[in-house]
């Protein structure tokens, strides 16, 4: 069973941007540690990165086909991409959302997700182990539940 | 005369996506029939499709030279997309609004569409038939009115 | 099976009045067009206007004993109507909305339209022709759909 | 004493609109139970449906002069009928709200009554016994208080 | 010249409703002294009052073919009827909005007038008075301006 | 079978508190002819009055034990705990909302009731009356309906 | 009998000002003939323009001395100044409000006059001659009404 | 190490209340499979449940002396209560907000949390495996982060 | 004659709590002091804290029986507690409202008082000096104003 | 020691204006009384009064130069002017904001202070006694805090 | 040709206010400077700054005649004037909108400006250099565009 | 040090697109006079235009490496492109915001930028000359300042 691991807009720069909010890990490392610990799951994992909304949506689609879930932090989309919530809920595999920081805590439109609504769970404000977590929950989401 | 019809993001997916709000039909087979029905009114027909905002920005732009109308669904980007909504104002050519579903029978955010006030009309609700209707409306507007 | 042409406050003004948005066909003349179509594709049609909120309901009533569907141009109702909305929902017939102009790119109190979650679907911005696409629609949904 | 009972938009409808929500009673059958239970109570009652806003201002008007008190469902025109609500504060008799269903529960703009806040009092989501409750409110109220 | 004063909801009931706010002139004798000064001023007038939307659009458009100029207090209907507004924006004569009592210093819902756009001017708040100083304004506006 | 009548913050200072308002009745004397009422049509009846939210809810929960129905008070809690709205929506026996005053007739926050949506119906403005109306509809619901 | 004429912001470029919305006429030759037609009507007149809220409020205040009316257009103060309404409000002879042009036409924020409030009445739309109907208005007010 | 799990208002009823939307486990259940992953952990734990406002800031405020984190499903509270939002603040200790279900695919005002602007993280939507995940990430937290 | 000094929630950990906003004296100092000041001034001195809100409601009832006025700090339930609204109405006695900190000067939600409207008066800014101005108030109230 | 006691838009005419909401001492008087309190407790005072929002803001600017505190009753300007609001934060003097009357208990404008988040403390609802507060207040702050 | 730099509200304290967002330059060094660069361009210019908002409309006034474009720093103004705002759109000549700040990086209400849309064109966040930006601009409009 | 010029969705039909609105050069010709203008000024400069959100992203990433600051036209992305607004903020080089057109004075939703918090400044309303603008702002940024 694979799984993906999708991100969003400005997370390549992981590490280097605002490292007091979103840590000093770069997006490489965090995924490096994060196939190895699904590797030891019994997943296997793909990963994508892309600032393009477009293209995010494209790897939904795709995911459908050979994934069994996707953990996805979606950045700034999450506040107003529609388009990406669509393709959420037309694939039928369950979909995590991840944020590093609280986003709650931070600017007002950072308040409102629109992809929450057709996600399967949220998690968000655990840094680099938000995404450790949603791998434990997608596993016990794939496993049986 | 040349007709252009632009299908926005998780149009691909039709047939597949929740067929209870979309119908059951692939975009490809809509395309075909739709295809078809313009030539036998004398038109020729382009199809595209894209997930991203960009993408069909730039067709919209390529069309204004050689195409005469266009028959526009922009799918979840109808609610925010106003660099969208500023191409079809920057071409000269008639754009058509279709919705396969009844948008303003669903989600609140549904109901706001940024593109409307620049077409020239607005056709929702019919299934595939959207389509139809707004090719023969725009036939109608190309031959003289 | 007989259609129910129906429109509500100052569509009877229509030709004289503001002729740059509603064009300048009388009311009458679009309804003798719109028949004679009708009877080509083997249609009944019966056709009513009243600037009455009441008189509208009352009609909308009486179509589904003896009418298939209804071509439904509210007018200034379509804003805030809501006991027209609710005519249209407790009937079991189809309804579709029209309106010459495009509502959304005139004033912001136009954009919402209070009835448009319980018709079947809506057309707007073709002037006269948006009912000739509406009894399109229509015999479609009549005929089989 | 005589006792007005005044329904408005879509009410002749009931036992036939939407019984899931509305119950399956005739309007008359309910009217016929209530002018039996007002009888055994010593009231004399009128009763009156009109889909017209303007016919339901005429009738409150009216019952300012021979009836001595108002049992109103106005229907949709509870949430925006300015025009009624003037008239029930206009008249001196006591009127009472009544709605079948529980508004509050349904659509957002249910749960707005412009007429609440000059009626006596308010009951709702009974279904038919909704009136009987009503009856029984005026009486007390005509009565002695 | 003739000019058409019209009433709508409620001001039938003038000089019995809340006449602490409303006066306690009746609206007979209210058109009685309008009709006498109106005469004087060599304008004959015709009056219509009524609770209907309806009627009173039909009224306005009845208007424009004999009538030079239009006094309206539209009553509840000046805060919600935009079909009262498209009836006075689709007749060419010239309508002046009145109200008895000055509508900014009670509820919040009689700020806004949705008809006052497409009006040529507005008078509010000097009871009766009101009335002759549309009667000015408007034999000023008919006379040459 | 038992009814419970429960009874929310300041409630306890009735016949004292704003009597204009509330009625000077205190809530004991309302319990006892409540109580003796409710006897005469074969009922049990349980009385709670509390200012704690918390309390309130406890008691709802126990109520879903050995109680056929509520009828509840909910004093200013009305308009914003979700917390007490949960606690209806989670025990399956019906409860009907009274208010002795007319809300909607007050401050502009007494319009929302956030517990509405969950209740069976809704009840106010008839002063201790309320209350009976409330038992004499529950008793009905409870019998058969 | 004095009556005094406040002019606020702006209005000392009338005639010069965007003629197409305000008129031509000079604020010196509308303020000449209205002394002339208020001393045909025995009053006597002051006339002030000022840019400045604390200069509008001054002058207010000394009106309250010796005027025994004012008619005032506030011009934009109109959509903000809470600190004239308060003088207004704090004087105890009647103001009159006025403007020029028919506010309600124009921008939004020109819908909201603070003022009106507690102004005795308020005329709008009708180009010089709303400080004619002021001014007639103000007489029947001075002379008992 | 001790971790407090403090769950809010109605939290009791879990297993019998909504099970399509909260599971069918009860709280006892759920607490005692956590006590003993916690205890493999090497996490002492302390369970508290409270349908009062109070009570829940009185634990939050305890557990600052002997607790080294709390994990929190603070119920309805979560969208209205500032207290305990302060109460969190005020602690220097970690907070971690869990849902059981999805909060934002549901009503309006459960989008809405108050608190967790102020909590460490927020995990939701994965049933009675959302408190495991809370504590694998608490005692990431609290073993050196 | 006494006074009660009544603080809401989290105020028990003052002098603790984010003491760069609250100060750090606790609250039983503050208290220490204050009932010390008001000896010297005559007064007697009851103290209350609790961080449930019907605790505090149920505190200012008894206050009504044998306090001649009230200092209140209702911490965050200043900010949406109606019900202690309802009860600073229901009694007789004058509450004055403190705060420690300038409210205004922080969150958003924090600028709204629920309870101020029916407060006697309101000081806020001072530190622990504010209970000294609350009293110094009060005193000057109780004594003959 | 100087300070300034500033008084802001219609506060001249305190004593004359609505004696019920502002109490029937003239300004004078009350700055009498303060100047004398002060003087006893060892301050210098200075009086100013204006209409004007830019005689107020020149009037905080000297005052940075010999004032050590300011005692500010901006009046309407408290509700709107950003520019006040600016002058308080540009002078490092503390500036404490009064009100004669309880703002909050009246019209929903007053209840936004657009000063209050700069100024140092707030007082309100306590009369002319008020300002013997602030006085009060700003000693304490003066002389040690 | 002549150039107007007008300056607002507090703007006089340039240097010493708030230094860390308006920088250490006292106005006059600015106007200094701004003066020798305008010259060495070939234009006059005149200065001048006031608190006061009616001192502000009469200076945009007379720089209609002698003047040939201004450049205007509104201050706080900028949120709320709608009397500056008509008195830039009332005279002919380009006014150019700066801000020494990045006003849309600062409080919520700094992000509207009511004047903006009457102003040629905006300068925001460059420091005192935004003046010498708007003085290019200027030149350029002035000199041929 | 070079300079990135970098355009958004649409501007690529600068020249063709609204010329009444947006000038009559293209951008190829704007680009080419800017690059001669920096060369003059010791620049190099890139000059880039994407329709797609994540195209600009990505070029924006880029330039954090080898450009010394950025000259952004964000066409409508600027209105809720929170993706563009955190790229701006993850790199470290200042970035200008330009419009050709006076955003402020045309449609509501122009009115909102969401990018601007983060750019070093903002310039608004010259045509082609808001780019000569922006790049003498950051030649004076980047040399000194």
């Amino acid at each position: 069973m694979k799984i993906l691991v999708l991100n969003g807009p400005n997370l390549n720069l992981l590490g280097e941007r605002e490292p007091n909010i979103y840590g000093d890990n770069s997006l490489s490392s965090i995924n490096e540690a994060l196939a190895k610990k699904a590797a030891e799951m019994g997943f296997e994992t793909a990963f994508f990165q892309s600032n393009g909304e477009g293209a995010i949506i494209d790897v939904l689609h795709d995911a459908r086909r050979d994934c069994a879930g996707v953990i996805l932090n979606a950045g700034a989309y999450t506040h107003y991409s529609y388009a990406i919530r669509d393709a959420i809920a037309a694939i039928k595999i369950p979909v995590i959302e991840v944020h590093l920081s609280n986003v709650d805590s931070r600017e007002e439109f950072r308040k409102t997700s629109v992809i929450a609504p057709v996600c399967k769970g949220s998690i968000s404000g655990f840094g680099k182990f938000s995404y450790d977590l949603a791998l434990i929950a997608l596993a016990k989401l794939l496993r049986g539940e």
